[in-house]
């Protein structure tokens, strides 16, 4: 059923954000990750879109499921979490890319520690969205929907 | 006739903003401030929402003009350009706020110049939009509607 | 009836200090900007001086000013606010004056950002006096008076 | 019978701890993982404790396995070797507990590389024990056995 | 009149090159600002060129009248002073012409304030001549003249 | 007869100012330290206050002198001296103090090289006053009794 | 068969290397990395020796690699990619070895990102070659070769 | 009496830690230094160790100290506190001894001011053990005990 | 012949400039060096002035020919090229003379490679004239003129 | 005779190299530059190619010898010594050049002091061979000869 | 009997230097404070001299003693040891004297930690003399000598 | 006759010391260089030691210089100058030697630019004598002569 539609997204989620809604509620709000993925999969659906929700906390699985989705996708969500930060191989793996590619963070990471400044894969996409919670998703979603 | 809608937001362009369209097009497109600025006024009206425009090349002036509309509207979408790197007043301005805030680019303000990396603004707002050239305004107003 | 008084003072106020005792209270204190002038005049009337106030945004009209006064007064007492930090305009028209100059800060500034830790006036100016809120004018005056 | 214990410690060593004895001896001594979690075992039953060991050289793994136990244990001594000066998922995993954590390490690692000084994880711990060997993992275990 | 010239340039002045000739003597001369336009025009009418002089403290005039002027002159003459080492907006409005520009200053900025040795506007121009006082000015105006 | 005065503020002065009057008078002028100590206890006298003047050129005695009278004294008025920049045992003991402290420096110390910029008292005291030589310490004086 | 050399080699690819031959052709090529190893595997076969590739995306499995084979092998050949500038348990499995290593880029590292400039692993290994596209392997093969 | 025990270990407190369980009791505890040095008194009793506590506001005096009792005595376990960071006296004084040391602090050092993550002492000594409050010495008196 | 002239100007070459119009001549033209030459003598020579160019690629020598020069010209036109970023050798010697000096550089320096901003030399010459190919030696010389 | 080979290679070796076998020989080997070029030279003749040796102290000789060259050879072969850190005027000469360069060092540099960890001279060459002491030249050159 | 000289000398010595002979012998040597004295002593009688040697761990008695013989002695020979790289009131006492200063190290401090090789009290004094053990402190009393 | 002395000793000038005594003579003195190498052959007679000097702008030959003398002297004095700031050839052929060096500079270089507090060389040879004029190189003569 899933290849009835004409448009698929891959979406990445980054290491513990398989914690959402358990992890620290005041910061991240207490949806959790299935339910994030169902919406992401409906707001999709009403654009003949498909989304495929992915989450490892490994840099090296998330890379992985990145280069086998590249010639099946026609965009890429994607929330490194704590790789954004440090992992060069992620970047590698999203600049060989020619889709696009948007970032988002739940949090303003620009209001955290002085580390989470800092973009290994900022200037590997598109665009990034920064700072409104659950909603950065829905925002990046239909952000990447609108350039394909 | 402003004053019939009951939602009121402040979009604030800052330096050479007011040559888009005609300001290097490979990098900031054809749409005139003009233009973009129609286009966020039919849009917020869809939601009832009136949208103030304001450019100026003067830092003093933006903060002027926020200090004088922040108990009139209820939300500030802007994009401070060249002041967001240099700009301690503007981000002065913002902290003082308690209406929402959404800032934005046109351009992924990562891949550019080291010292375009460091925004002075980004931790005194909600939340942050680049990369996704006039359709940063319209994602970051949406956004911002949706937080009122 | 200015001219009665033998000396006179520029008090210049910084970026956003014309939201004085409406702006974060819990940091600045709440007596208005009027209230504060009112204050200087008097205390500066008791010893025959007029004090000639002075509050912009704009980091150009602040040079204007002091080019303007700087060879009617006979001190200069001023919180750069913002531009404290980011303003080489300012130091350079300062640095111009041969007339005493006392800079104050109403919060301590060295316990904020790091970034208002540097000031770019601080070595243009005789003396300066941080931390004791609305009373860092009264005795910037002071010290002022006692020098001219 | 694992679960006769009232209390519970996983015990997260980093990556190459599983060549311990193997790996530079003069450095690291001559003790193998084996013997060290069998060691540690011993130490904690005399207070009813369980320790369940783990050893992994993928970040991605040892994040797992800190979320799976997150809510099983009391308690997690770790020693993330390399992982300390450069992970930030690891940071993130441990920053999302509520148990008390210790970190150790067998070397004085201040005595290294300079790089080594640095400890993503240290602040995201209760305490930290480094410099006695074997011992460190024991005082550790002690250490978290009394926060308990 | 004006319009008889076949060429005409901008020669912008930043903040507090108004003060010139009662500025600091020993560092920057006693020529008056007024005196120093007159000079300038001389020489270009010798090439049948306008010169059109502008002086402002504010950031934000001068980029104004650069985006005014744009269009109108064939190349601009740029002492920046202060807002060389601070302004982002202004190096914005420089990089946005495709007509010459020439930067000058008075005094050799590489020997003051180690600040001052930094030039955002630098590498927005095509060259620079920094050092020959009064001169500077108009060994960039030639300069400038042999470009158009 | 000291007791006689209902408060009382210690006035600590850090190393070499012991040498005041006779150390490089053009930049610390030619009061003895003797003189100052009288002039601070007459102005203190005035508003029946007890000023218990101590100095040292020993960093343990300054601190032992501080923990000692912490809980005799409504406010101190300190000069670090050079201790400013290097004690953080000295920032310790101030920062574990609940009475208000005033620092205060003779010279402009923004003005003299550049590890003089740097204070690690400067975030455990209310205020600080820099640069009116003796009169730095009157002002620091009223000021505190004005907390008291 | 495998066991009828003499000599073994290790080749560790990092990640992305996989791509070989699709990614970025104008840096890396359009060899395969299937053809890569071919080529290794009869270059190496020449000299009686066998050649065991092994590529990963995930920093652990690299890990676990080199430890599993580093008393099989007579050497390792490796090219880790993005780990040579992010990966510290690379280093540390590398450091504990007393075989020689030879690291290899196909590309000219020095010439790229200013993070690419870093290796954390280049004082670990024996030698470095780098800027030869598949011809790096090739040298960095006979080298290792010549030390055996 | 204290010569009957074959064993002895000085215990050295560095600056402010005199105030003890005075001192803000939410970060330190309510333990004062009296109670600490009775209690491992007694621990080192059981183990026929005789402690010999001292401490000092002095960098000078603790120095001196360190200096009469490494001949005399087989350990040393001491907090430096401030000393930490900006003593080279102290660490040199320790560089010089061949006995073991370790050092402990209280509170979680990493967690608090950037300046408190460097430690001068650190590499001087054999281990360190931080963040467990007053049972930080406890455990590096046992430690110590251990290595003697 | 040379002698007839009353004024004398050494013209210093720096490293590769002997390349001149064969080097990257979309970086530095198609003037050789030769003829550069010709056309400042000729220059000059209207002013009654000799001018003696000199070029070698060795710092040493460089230095030999200013000190012989030092008492026989007016003034010195160098382009010092690559020894501008590393000749600490070349700044004594030009700091060592009373004559003027101009520095040239036929590119902008400023939009080149990092190290190519920072210019030993520029603290000791007079003016500095960059970015204007050949003609920033023609103005260098007749600045230099005008300075005699 | 030498003309009779049709492809010719410059070979340059920086300072102190002519010690070489002299030099710290449990650094550097004991093969001497006489005996290097030897070995250089029969490797380059069993491919009909001329090997010209040249070795230097003088950072302006080398780069005179390059000048020389760059028309009549091949390629260059260079271990540009202590001038790898320090000389853009190598640099330079080398970034001028179309043919292509290898530049080989004998010690691993990476694990030498930290300034030679910097290559000036490493983004101006195709390729970088460290570590395999005299082999480094053999494996260059026969790089080199493979790029021709 | 010392008053029958008509020089004196004071002799500071830093922390840790009365462990002389007995303290790292290899580095310092194994002559005694004592024995270094009566040299220094005997030396300075040759020339009329008397010495007067000091030695504390203290910085602030090494402030009192320098300020207490500074209107008694023609120079001072000083040995800061651990305080010539964080005593700023050292610094501070040596710039208020105008006798002649020589600052003395027994080791290369170039050759040792990167905090060494900065030091604080270098430039308040005359000249420094480093690395000949005990002959650093009578070469530095020869300087001295011919310097009053 | 130059044989007939037991020793000899190389002694080498820097750049720009050609021209002592006419260089700059509030800084350098009035002595000329060929006085200075006559005292320093006279001082060095006296104890049976012949003294051959050098001096060169060129760090080529100066490297050259002390390569052919370092098997034929007993110890070497240098005043390397600029090069001690820049030169790793310099002081590569330094660390090659195993005969005494002492470094010497006529200035106390920690008082001028921040450049010249980094010497390259000073942990290359045995000891540094600065700031002490012409008597540097006297007193390092003798230091020299001293330790071989």
């Amino acid at each position: 059923m899933k290849k009835s539609f004409p448009k698929k997204i891959l979406v990445v989620h980054g290491p513990n954000l398989n914690k959402l809604g358990k992890r620290n509620p005041s910061l991240y709000g207490n949806v959790s990750l299935k339910k994030l993925n169902l919406l992401l999969k409906k707001t999709a659906a009403l654009q003949k879109c498909l989304v495929i929700p992915f989450q490892s906390n490994s840099e090296g699985r998330l890379v992985d499921k990145i280069q086998i989705y590249s010639h099946t996708v026609q965009g890429i969500l994607i929330n490194p979490a704590a790789y954004t930060h440090t992992s060069v191989a992620l970047r590698d793996a999203l600049l060989d890319l020619s889709i696009p590619i948007v970032e988002v963070h739940m949090t303003n990471i620009y209001r955290r520690e002085p580390f989470r400044r800092h973009s290994l894969t900022a200037d590997a996409v598109s665009g990034q969205i920064v700072g409104f919670g659950v909603d950065s998703y829905v925002y990046g979603l239909n952000a990447l929907l609108n350039m394909i």
